[in-house]
């Protein structure tokens, strides 16, 4: 080990400081403003540790859950949050990510590049029960905030209930009772009024 | 494992949201605002992740470290944030911040509450190598930060050299190579004049 690994790797973490600044369409549960990825992350990565046991495979590597959470949305350094919701974007966001992939994971000393690189194509790939209950944790949390802010980020881009459900389906693939508990949020959302129906 | 449990792990979830509004001493890397406790937990994830390598003893629970920093600011929500040059601030820390532990954690089911209590004591005790190296993350984190703006939040409340390399001298308990690192970053800070000599 030179001075030089631990150089790179210093100069990897002021970095992704920069995630602090990447703004998503989801608001703090007061409301008071949207949230960061850096927050995001580190809420998704508590949530794995709390809720590990309603996993569809409740005996999956949580290690390897909460280091995907945590590094999941450092490519939007480069490529920007593309909202969920938004078809237009998601067009060429695969190709901004692969970009800013190379760039960002690549200042890391080769063998820790490679790893975080294979845990993000991993969450991408949603083909591991890790990386399908690090997604359905990933679509879970903005719609607890979505609920708790009486629905402020669908309202604001006029995002309907069918589109809700259709895009958190997959939570059921990382975990069913998960996907239970969304499905009665969002029925309660339509029902008091914070979700329009189709 | 009943309904109730899930609803006292979501309450959790969504009490905890509020760190993304406690705010730290220190700066962002490009010096634009100061930090938030969700922000700076994260980070701290991370690079007990990518740090792992030079910890004093390399073989720790990495998982038990990455718990410990996910949920070491917590309790904040309620004691909010006392800079760590704060000697006056110091004084009833602990108090308020059992207090807020005894509230927050036990939002969770007793079998979570009684773990994350367990890791936040342990992250305060700093007896274990775990918790040594959790610990001296927390330290240089702000530490690169405050190099990265020029010793901002150093200049802001007066902070001298002799403060700092006090203050942070346990890293070396933690990871002596972090250490070595850290009082070059110290010596050439003062050298650059972001951090005045005692």
């Amino acid at each position: 080990m030179g001075d030089n690994r631990l150089e790179h790797q210093i100069g990897f973490i002021l970095e992704v400081d920069k995630i602090k600044n990447v703004f998503r369409q989801t608001f703090l549960t007061d409301g008071s403003r949207k949230e960061n990825d850096a927050e995001h992350s580190w809420h998704l990565a508590l949530m794995a540790v709390l809720l590990k046991e309603h996993a569809a495979e409740p005996d999956l590597d949580l290690q390897r859950v909460v280091k995907m959470v945590l590094v999941h949305d450092i490519v939007e350094i480069d490529a920007g949050d593309t909202f969920c919701y938004d078809d237009k974007g998601a067009l060429d966001k695969r190709e901004r990510e692969e970009a800013a992939a190379d760039r960002i994971f690549g200042m890391l000393p080769a063998d820790q590049a490679d790893e975080i690189r294979a845990l993000w194509e991993e969450f991408e790939a949603m083909q591991t029960p890790e990386s399908r209950f690090a997604a359905a944790l990933d679509r879970l949390q903005p719609l607890l905030h979505n609920y708790s802010t009486g629905g402020a980020a669908w309202r604001e881009h006029g995002v309907t209930s069918d589109k809700v459900l259709q895009h958190n389906r997959h939570i059921a693939n990382g975990s069913p009772v998960l996907w239970e508990y969304a499905e009665t949020l969002i029925g309660d959302a339509v029902e008091k009024g914070f979700l329009p129906r189709a």
